[in-house]
C-alpha cells in the first residue's frame, strides 16, 4: 500500500534551502516520490524582487529553477512536476522570500498492473 | 467503495477558521482524504488587503499558508494538495475575507490493486 | 460502462440559473456526478463589473461562490470541483454575464476493484 | 491499446475553424476523445483585441465560447474539457488571431474494468 | 514497469533549442512520452519581450508554439501536453529567455487492463 502524506515546506533568505530525500526501507520496493504542486509567494515578500526556487535533483544531476515568482505579477506558480527516486533540494537562489513549495510524497506507490508478467 | 462529496468552506475575518477531521468509522479502513483544488477570494474583499489562509495538519503539525490572495492581482490560486488521514485546521490568518475553499473529501478510497498480495 | 459529456452552460443577466441533476436509471448504479474544469467571462461582460458563480448542491445543502471573475482582473477560473449524486444550481449572483461554465459529466463511472468483495 | 497523439492547430483570421471529427474503426470499439489543455494568445495577437474560440459539438449540438483571450490580459487558457464521440469544431468568432490549441486526441481508451460483466 | 523521470530543460538565446527522443529498447514495449507540465521565463528576461517556444513533432510533423510567454504579463504557461513515441523538438523562436521548460518522461507506461484480450 502506498503512504501519502502532504509536503510543506518555507524558504526565507537568500540561499535557503530544504532537502528531501527517498527513505531506506524494503517495504518501499515500488518506489517513493516527491511531488510538487504549488510554490507561493509570501505576504511578506518586498514588491517588485524576484524570487526563484531552482531544484536540484542527485541522482541524474539536473539543475533548473522550477519558479520564478514577483509580487505584483506573479504570486503563485503550479509546476506539478514529480521527482522520483532520488534526493533532492531546492533553494531559493534569488530574493528574500517566505516562498511556500506545496505538494506530496508518495511511498511504496503501487504501479500498474503488469498483466504479462502476472501470467 | 469510495464516498466522495464536495467540500465547500468559507472564511470570514481575521482569524476564523474551520477545522476538517476523519470520521471514525471502521467501513473506511482503507483511508480518508480531503483535497484542496481552489481558494478563491470574494467580490467583497477590500482592494491591496492580503488574504492569507494558513493550514495546520494535526498528525505530522505542519503549519504553512497555502493561500496568498489580494484584490487587483491575485483572485484565486490552486494548490491541489491533499491531507491524508488528518485532522486540519485552515485559518485566516491575516485579511478580512471572505475567502471560499473549494474541495472535495474522499472517504475508503480503493487502494490500486498490489497483485503479489492476492497471489 | 460510464457515459461521458462534455457540459456547457451559459449565465446571462443577474440571477440567472442552471441546474443539473441525476437521471433516474437503473443501469447507473455506480454512480453520477458532474465536473467542473473552468468557468470564463465574456467578452461582452463590463469591464470593472464582478462576475460571482454561486454554486447550490440540493443533497447537502452547500451555498458558495465558486467563481469571482471581472474583465481586467480575473478573465477564468480553473475550480476542477466534482458534485457527486445530487443536484446542483450554478447562479449568477453578482454581474451581468455572459459567464460560460465547462465540465463533463460521467454518469455510471466504473469504481475501481475492490479485491476483498471480490473474493 | 489506446492510441494518443498530440493535437495542436492553429487558428488565424476571424471565423477561421477546424474541425476533429471521430474515424471509422471498428478497433476503436471502446470510445474516441479529443482532450483541450491549453489555449494560447499568439505573439502577434493585436494589444486589447478579444479573440474568442467558439466549441461546437455536432453530436448533441452545444455551441459555447471555451477561451477569451486578450492581449495584455489573458494569453492563455487551460479548459482540460473533453469532447467524446462526437465531431467538435473549433471557431475564432471574434478576434484576428493567431490561436494555439493543444491537447491529445485518445482512440480506444479502455475503460476501468467491470468486474461485474467480467464474472 | 514504468521508469519515470524528472525533466528539465533551459533555452537561452534565440533559436537555441533542445530534442528528445524515445529511446531504442526491446523492454519498453508499451510506450515512450514526454510530458511537459510547465513553461517558465527567467527572472533575467527583457522586460516587455516575448519568448515563444514552438514545438516539433518529427512522426506526425506538426508544428505549432506551445508557450507564448512576457515578463510582466505572463511568467508561466501549464501546458500539460503529452507527446507519444516520438522525437521531438523544442524551439525558442523569439526571445532571448532563458525559458525553461518542466515535465516527466515515462517509458514503458503499463497501458490499463485490456479484460477482453486477457480471457
Ligand atoms: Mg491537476
Ligand atoms: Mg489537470
Amino acid at each position: 500500500m502506498a503512504d501519502e502524506f502532504f509536503y510543506g515546506v518555507t524558504l526565507t533568505g537568500e540561499n535557503s534551502s530544504v532537502t528531501w530525500d527517498v527513505v531506506s526501507d524494503e517495504d518501499y520496493v515500488r518506489g517513493q516520490k516527491l511531488v510538487i504542486k504549488q510554490i507561493l509567494l509570501g505576504a511578506e515578500a518586498k514588491e517588485n524582487e524576484f524570487n526563484v526556487v531552482e531544484v536540484h535533483t542527485v541522482k541524474d544531476s539536473v539543475q533548473i529553477p522550477i519558479a520564478v515568482l514577483k509580487a505584483g505579477e506573479t504570486r503563485a506558480v503550479n509546476p506539478d512536476v514529480e521527482f522520483y527516486e532520488s534526493k533532492v533540494t531546492f533553494k531559493l537562489i534569488k530574493g528574500s522570500g517566505p516562498v511556500y513549495i506545496h505538494g506530496q510524497t508518495i511511498r511504496d506507490d503501487v504501479e500498474p498492473v503488469d498483466m504479462e508478467e502476472e501470467d
